[in-house]
């Protein structure tokens, strides 16, 4: 029984890992296919914080404000596709604290983006998984001149 | 021992997600590395469909079609990366679907071929593991203009 | 009990895998946030490698040469990021071999740094878990060439 206490415990640790592995995939994805309803739900309760940058900035508190702010981003990129590489995750209970390396490239009308960051987060186990509590997007490269290219609508 | 049949159960369903992130990044590098041998061994039995685009469209059923699809589509690009990110996993018993973000980058003889995109995948559990049975690339942006820099084969 | 057996060997690989992918993950977060303390904890004892190129090359024998290797690319790649994509892991017992995809950015005083490349890596298990060997960087594509936007150092 004590060995199967420890495997329980050792293969929590693995599914907390790969959990908020798949938190920041399905961040990328809701944005990518411009999910609002899968976006919400990436968020813990209370007062989670959504921070990009400076420069440019945006910043909002509440769940209201984060999907707000998702709105005015769609508005302005038409054509958005955000890139999560590897992140390093660390857990200390309900809580953990992770780091994502991150690219961007959006197209609006007559503007261009194309950026590397990272984002560091703090997240929270809650009764349904784990959630965003903190995402902060620091920009490390930032383009805003024009590129080449044709840009695909999101259809399925 | 109902515990250990729960958690037979969660390691399961552990093994599946890295396994179906495994075959996705075997994709990567059987097409990086020029292994046709380890392409073909991704997919499923049956009549599996390897759809690109459009544009530019190439799409192939059954693995005969799809490795000379395969092969022509090296022909193509001489020197060729593909670089999968995030992904989220869906899995039903044995009948998966994925989205992966993807970024590509070709050249051939006076071709350029930069682009993001997502794969859309269907994916079955084989008694030899998980398989493709659908991947749908699904264009976002697409820059095929001349890019600078120089390119190095596969070598080893 | 030999169902708890098999389940912990079952559970072992699944921690292997992903220890590595972390590794690889830890090795990109301390080379983008310039944590030399990090870096140096991620390599095997003894007399581990790391080669990076040609075009151009550098490598370094022993965490000495190689802490040192590091500390000269700070100074040439100003602002750097390294971007790791997915990997494919073979394990055997407790050595290992990976791939790993990968793309990078940098900018120092008038130069400029653009690739796509693989690390070619050997890994091997030492108590405290597993660490690099060997890292082979090997080029796909390089471009030295100016490109626009702005870079920014990391604060935090």
């Amino acid at each position: 029984m004590d060995s199967v206490t420890n495997l329980e415990a050792r293969l929590r640790a693995v599914e907390d890992r790969l959990e908020i592995q798949a938190l920041a995939a399905r961040f990328s994805d809701a944005v990518n296919e411009r999910d609002v309803t899968a976006f919400a739900q990436l968020w813990a309760s209370g007062r989670p914080i959504w921070e990009i940058g400076p420069p440019p900035q945006s910043r909002a508190e509440g769940i209201d404000e984060i999907i707000a702010m998702l709105r005015r981003l769609f508005q302005i990129e038409r054509y958005f596709m955000q890139m999560t590489h590897s992140g390093v995750v660390t857990i200390d209970g309900d809580r953990a604290t992770a780091r994502f390396v991150e690219r961007e490239r959006g197209q609006g009308d007559d503007t261009y983006y194309d950026n590397l960051a990272v984002y560091d987060d703090v997240l929270v186990r809650e009764p349904a998984g784990w959630r965003f509590l903190e995402r902060h997007y620091r920009y490390r490269f930032l383009d805003q001149t024009p590129f080449e290219g044709n840009a695909f609508p999101v259809t399925r």
